[in-house]
């Protein structure tokens, strides 16, 4: 078994990344951290987890591990990475810390990056963009939840070239609350956050910058809070220089994603889900993807949609980390989510 | 007192008309017809009118009447419209076999229309869009609640003339489960419906073209389903030639809605509802709109919110009959919503 | 006009009280306080009302006014009580502190009470329990939310001798979120609120002591918060000496209800909204109240429902202020409610 | 492998059993049977498992096989249950047909039962109750969701002696949207259905014949819809003719529970967790269980909470049929559920 511990376990990603340790064949959990929550059971703050017999630690009590997942908020990770890289030979972080390839885009985006030592060695986690580089990784950065599922559905446009980077491409973006964090706060308290559709970044959101980064791409992207916990649902309106045709559309998402176990193409068909949404991948590592094709604004609506806690964030990391390791890629994410399911 | 009676009274709409004709100062309720609960109180259907002392009678005992208020599906008024132009002096229609002006439009989006000679009688209800011809109608067509909220956030800058037909324009709504009406079925049933982000209408959806014939613009329109009931948001995301500066659109927001007494400019500012929302506005008739520049991305975003059920369609109409009838254009809807109020 | 102000202007009770009195036909409002949100507009907090001209003005600037209402939390109102008095004749307290009749009973379910001798001249608000004491009293205390709805739910039996002091009563409460206050906090915070079937207050609840008083009844009381954030609904299941015919249970209830503007009788018939439900009563100040007989357990099963928020607290200080000082009963609180609505 | 077929598999219980015994690793799917959507694929109904190859069959297509899950509405296995144990060596029923140990019981609370010479032969699917008489059964009768809610928070009393038969039991349960099945309907449309507290089986549900059966125990049952999808939350008032000392009830439970796989007991602590709720075994075959003492109403209430599509019902099955055949009890059964999780 190889030994995994997770930096701030008490949050949201950390409970989520427990939770998939805990039943993951090939990891076996030795420390969890904690600043507020020492000595108390992972059970007390996550409840699905009460059968799990952990208590967190504090954070200076980390002992050498193998994998160190590090679930902190940004700007934490890169000020003890040196350490954090010290204790593990593999060290996956979910904060945005080293998610932009260098530190002059970090800065433009975020505040200034004060380990830029470490940037070139990390690799973005998301397999399905950077799986050729993840095996034998010792730093790896999981991505933005948001990003994530845009960048899945604009992917096999830009590989198949019927997108580049002079189109126009609009982002509107869906989240759930688990968003925020496990903080609370008054505009995240439930009379107020219950039943929104809420702008809160119009513009200027940072996770632009990693699809920029990564797809070469200029995209306008504006996320709007809406009612749900678990989910990122992005529709990208897309303005090709010519609108290819259906089945070059078709052509392009399963040359792309054919071999992909997390990922679904849902394009049409009969039924109540017939195009992507959070609700049928909630809870599981699946990104659903899709597109319809408008020919009288000449546009094509790509759809996606994933669990933001897991493709976007844990389940992203424990799949990189497969990968690094030489695990079986799906190992502990086999979770097919539910049906029918709330507010996901 | 100016009778007033609603031919489809036990949907969502009619309901909703029956409320605010109930608590009108001007209009006395004299029928409401219902096929399925003839005999039947109003408040058996609508809980919130238990206390109405009045129950539907059939279609075929219609009486004449100063104002009729059609709430059917569509294609079912335009069958009828020469039997209800007959028995009322103002009939105002909230489908949509009169929004549009000219039958080959209709024809186009919707199918055939068998009475388009009553199209040229028609006005278009939405006062901020029409007020100067609807004095005196007697037809009115109340607009799609879509379009509606939609129509509302471009309106200033086409207006103001930062908008013209050759822009780009994304619109991105999001609309709540009242939209489906009162019959029931399995999409929207309250398992498969709950916790949605659902693309219902990806393309081709028939308010865009209510948009293009009054805004002259030609929008690229996709609409989501998302967890709420009451409610449609949409996000324009606006590429004009060039990016405006932020005080010329203040001024084309002020210009256009200063004196209007149901729309609020909302943009920036604390607190948790800094940008329009559907929670913000729902059970009233107003509407809020609201922008922010991406100079990044040379884009203009305005956000603008209704609800549906109101200032998307019974509102709309009973502010259209004001007008039209010359009573003061506030009347019946002055409630001003609820705070905290959940999924609107 | 009657001038009226509300100290704690910025709360969600004090919001909605804000809301009546900005719509009601006797009053007018001279100050509301908020010592966060001071020089602040009140729409910048309560979005509903971002069209009313008002701000907030620090708690020492009260000037003297007709009628005050006071939204502070409990044991704030009596620290004050002497100088409310003296700045107001008639001062309505939504809090705590002036419902119970007697400082000893105070002290054994909060603690120790700092102005008794206010006591003996409060008058408890809910006319449906208190009307005749209500006219010119110049200190009322709003009632508990959870404690109103119990005890219009079972007040028919106490009134026509179907329910003993002896008589075994277990209330089983469901109440929203807004219950829990503006304040925010990780239990209330979105992801972790949504959905819940809670038990909050299992036993002891403090609301328990208000039905002891005032009905005469030993109630075992039991809270639950579920997923709503307005609403507050009562079952009681009673165990009579002996269980009464349904007409007499018919009798008990017209009785005691036929002339109440607010109170709904909802027993049975057909349709979706077969029971008293807070969704039918939401944002109004009216209380639906039924039952039903179940013979094999010999057990009398009663349902209530309001809305917390209005009768539960603002709706039935206003309702008691139009009482005591002698408007019409219904003036400002006409609001039906709507259909649908979500989460009320 | 052990072959299974799933008759009935396009409603909610038979997609959750497709999904169990797709993740199982003694089983292997054979069939699943639909007649609406015959040669559909199973994802289409059940967006969770597109990644499922399997067709649906027609009913009449059904091959032998070891196992046989039927979900179909009470009434219909009994018409076929000849033929289902013809086809399987072991029958597990999901409806209420065989739930009840004795025809004249069935006949009370439902219509008449027409296969009663298979009573003797069903076993009471709960393995917590009944667990010792499931090795070999082959005929397995699922518990209803509520009435397995309700005895898993009960059973510790009854079996300590706490609880005896004369004592006042009122069972106060809330459940989600998926009791109502897949069809959909007015009342379970989501703008009707959201958001409610809806009594919707006051008195003599059919769940509270279980109990008495199996408990021994009359219990007044009363069931309220709430906003969840998932869930069945029971709280129980129980009245003892002497309070136990809270060290007896832990002993009590402790002893029940203590080796049981499936069941946690929470019962105060901290956090936001701190008693039993739905939220907290979404998705999962575990019960929570819990209770506190009321010294002022000598009373005892106790909460349960389960998933009532698991522990209610597909997760109950596959449990028994795990003790039946003798494979491990967690087999298929080991999701933790999710932290945070919606509307469950």
């Amino acid at each position: 078994m190889t030994s995994a511990s997770v930096v701030g376990g008490s949050g949201f990603t950390g409970g989520e990344l427990l939770r998939l340790l805990a039943g993951h064949p090939e990891f076996e959990i030795q420390q969890t951290t904690s600043r507020e929550y020492a000595n108390k059971t992972v059970g007390s703050v996550h409840p699905n987890l009460r059968g799990l017999d952990l208590r967190f630690v504090a954070p200076d009590s980390l002992d050498p591990v193998d994998v160190l997942f590090v679930c902190v908020p940004h700007g934490v990770t890169m000020e003890h990475i040196a350490e954090y890289r010290d204790l593990a030979d593999t060290v996956v972080d979910l904060s945005a810390d080293f998610r932009l390839p260098d530190a002059e885009l970090y800065d433009t985006w975020y505040d200034g990056h004060v380990a830029p030592e470490h940037l070139a060695d990390a690799e973005y986690a998301l397999p399905e963009l950077n799986r050729e580089n993840l095996p034998g990784a010792d730093l790896i950065a999981s991505g933005g939840c948001n990003a994530t599922s845009t960048m899945l559905g604009l992917l096999p446009l830009v590989e198949a070239g019927l997108l580049t980077p002079d189109d126009r491409v609009v982002a509107d973006v869906k989240v759930g609350s688990s968003e925020g964090g496990a903080g609370g706060g008054v505009a995240s308290s439930h009379p107020e956050r219950s039943g929104v559709v809420r702008p809160y970044a119009p513009t200027t959101h940072r996770h632009e910058a990693e699809i920029e980064a990564y797809l070469d791409l200029q995209v306008s992207f504006t996320v709007h809070a809406v009612e749900m916990i678990r989910g990122s649902a992005a529709t990208c309106h897309v303005y090709p220089s010519e609108l290819p045709a259906t089945k070059d559309m078709w052509s392009a998402f399963r040359e792309q994603y054919g071999d992909e176990p997390f990922v679904r193409l849902v394009a049409g068909g009969g039924g109540v889900y017939r195009y992507p949404e959070p609700k049928a991948v909630a809870g599981s590592n699946y990104a659903e993807v899709g597109f319809e094709l408008d020919e009288r604004n000449d546009r094509i609506v790509v759809f996606s949609a994933i669990d933001n806690m897991m493709k976007g964030s844990a389940g992203q990391a424990v799949h990189a980390a497969n990968v690094a390791l030489g695990f079986e890629e799906t190992a502990g994410l086999e979770f097919t989510g539910l049906h029918p399911v709330g507010s996901p």
